[in-house]
């Protein structure tokens, strides 16, 4: 058993460097906010949950530091505020970044309000951003639970990306419910799609199984559909980086290819995702902000050249899925069912912190 | 400009070694038919078209190989077929080399019955693999003058794998339908899917496309839906490695699912190919034999490790796209449109050396 992947202490906090995943573990101090955010920006660590907590951690450690250069009032909140804005810019569309980055500031903002001292309002986000922590992780448990409840026994599942351990405070999204439908003994295989271009399935989520001890099958991301052909799949289960209040779900580029193959193979597509993935300032899939990514990564992995120099790429790191191809949204609170723009209007209706979000 | 990829003296196959692309062009002499048939096995020449090319050649190799052991009549004709066996072995899933393979074998029958002595018929399978080298360049502009009339100007083009002057004898099947419709004005831009595991699209097809200054952009395989759904791809064509009677489609990994995007998206599916693809003997894609490769070139990229030592992956390196999906096929001889079985028949029966095929 590795420590965990994302662990803090008051000013460091210190993260299992995913981009040298599987080969090798090592785990690396983050001690100011410029050092979170750039971690975040270079994947270092990654997953729409994960850089949440993150932010959240980097959003304590600009509250030290702000506090020991000996800034008040207006200044320690300018200065908390620079930080706020420098770790949301790392990386554009996972919503949960600006969601725990948002909360943090509006802890500090109240602290500030009610005249506390610089070094107890930093005190509060440590408090804050383990809190977003632990409840990341609740929440991943009974999205496990929720989601394994929509299987049935047997299973043949086909995931994308990394929504486990690693891309969450722990436990996962998608893959915890592979991890509870396992232990409810309903997985008969998952089909672990590689995840071009930086291969997150076949580096991290192959890692995680195995030490899990679920049967998997690695594949390359074009082989879903032949696999599918021949009868092999029965379910999709993917995570989500920000949903619309339409449903319209950003994920990880390929995503929406394989909703088409699920939906034109009869084979539900199931979304799993904290409550926190939705946007309510979003009303559809259409003004969500795609990351593009360095072209580079297209015409490389780990070093090793796979295209000619000086060749011409597009890398856009994340896709639409609309909501018409999502069978369901498992959820903490809830699985959602369509028409998944009423089903989200419910929802946030009953999560005022969340329906007010306005990031 | 390089020497043609292939190329002929008695007794000797040079090749480019495609395995290594883009990074290094080295030329390799094959002086034995089992060279030449690890040369196919390993991909160092690949494409239905050249690994068909290859093959005849391998064939005329063996027989000059025979003729100075002294070997004569049936002797001769067994180390003959021996040699067939053991090159049209190298790899099950495109008929071209069983294809060409055959008609060498039935060319050398032929000098046998006529006493023809073992030299001279060794000379005999020279010119009959020249042949078919020259009359799969022919068929290949042919089909690029074919394909490229159904499209129309401006053309963004999908295209998968490797097509091209590589995998043929020259100037390519899908990619030779994107030369002669840039020759036409009509290309604005081609999508090149990268195509795991062994990246022929991002290695050789942007290679190719370089060389003839063609514009195009690179893409991981999982990138295809996205721009569809952005509207940026009008039309994708493909190759194909064996066709059956009803005109399912044996192609490279990734194409039955490119083939469904394009149908949910609405947009035409071509596929190019010579007559020598077409395989009388299948009535249908179910019969085609999918070749299984080393799962580990799905756990390694470019040489380079993606995932845990020990991973169980799956490398079908083929798979079938129903006719349905296919919008028409660009052959030399002609375009041919739904209902395709009807189209192949007609097609067939104007060509009995392709109808009395057996293999």
């Amino acid at each position: 058993m590795n420590p965990p992947h994302i662990s803090y202490e008051p000013g460091v906090l210190r993260i299992l460097d995913q981009t040298q995943l599987p080969g090798t573990i090592v785990f690396t101090d983050l001690r100011s906010w410029p050092e979170v955010a750039q971690a975040i920006a270079q994947l270092r660590v990654r997953g729409a949950p994960a850089i949440g907590i993150a932010g959240a951690y980097g959003l304590a450690i600009a509250a030290h530091a702000a506090a020991k250069q000996g800034l008040m009032d207006a200044d320690f909140m300018r200065e908390l505020q620079r930080a706020a804005a420098g770790l949301i810019a790392a990386r554009p569309t996972a919503v949960n970044l600006g969601w725990a980055v948002d909360r943090q500031i509006k802890l500090a903002a109240s602290g500030n309000a009610a005249k506390a001292p610089p070094l107890e309002i930093a005190a509060s986000l440590d408090s804050g951003a383990r809190k977003i922590h632990e409840d990341d992780i609740n929440a991943c448990r009974r999205i496990g639970e929720n989601g394994a409840a929509l299987l049935r026994p047997g299973a043949r599942i086909l995931t994308h990306c990394n929504t486990g351990d690693l891309a969450t405070g722990g436990y996962g999204t998608a893959l915890g419910v592979i991890r509870s439908a396992w232990q409810a003994g309903k997985v008969e295989r998952v089909y672990v799609s590689e995840t071009r271009p930086l291969l997150q399935g076949a580096r991290l989520t192959t890692w995680e199984l195995m030490q899990d001890r679920i049967p998997h099958v690695l594949i390359t991301d074009s082989m879903a559909a032949h696999f599918m052909q021949r009868k092999l799949i029965d379910v999709a289960i993917v995570g989500a980086d920000r949903i619309a209040r339409n449903g319209d779900t950003a994920n990880k580029i390929g995503t929406y290819g394989l909703a088409v193959l699920a939906r034109a193979h009869g084979l539900p597509f199931i979304v799993a995702a904290p409550s926190s993935t939705f946007d309510p300032a979003m009303a559809s899939g259409g003004e969500i902000v795609i990351e593009e990514r360095d072209p580079q990564e297209v015409a490389t992995f780990a070093g090793a050249r796979s295209a000619p120099a000086g060749v011409v790429a597009a890398n856009p790191a994340f896709d639409i899925t609309p909501a018409e191809y999502i069978t369901a949204i498992a959820t903490e609170a809830r699985v959602l069912h369509p028409p998944l723009d009423n089903a989200i209007a419910d929802m946030l209706s009953r999560t005022p912190s969340l329906a007010s979000a306005t990031r």
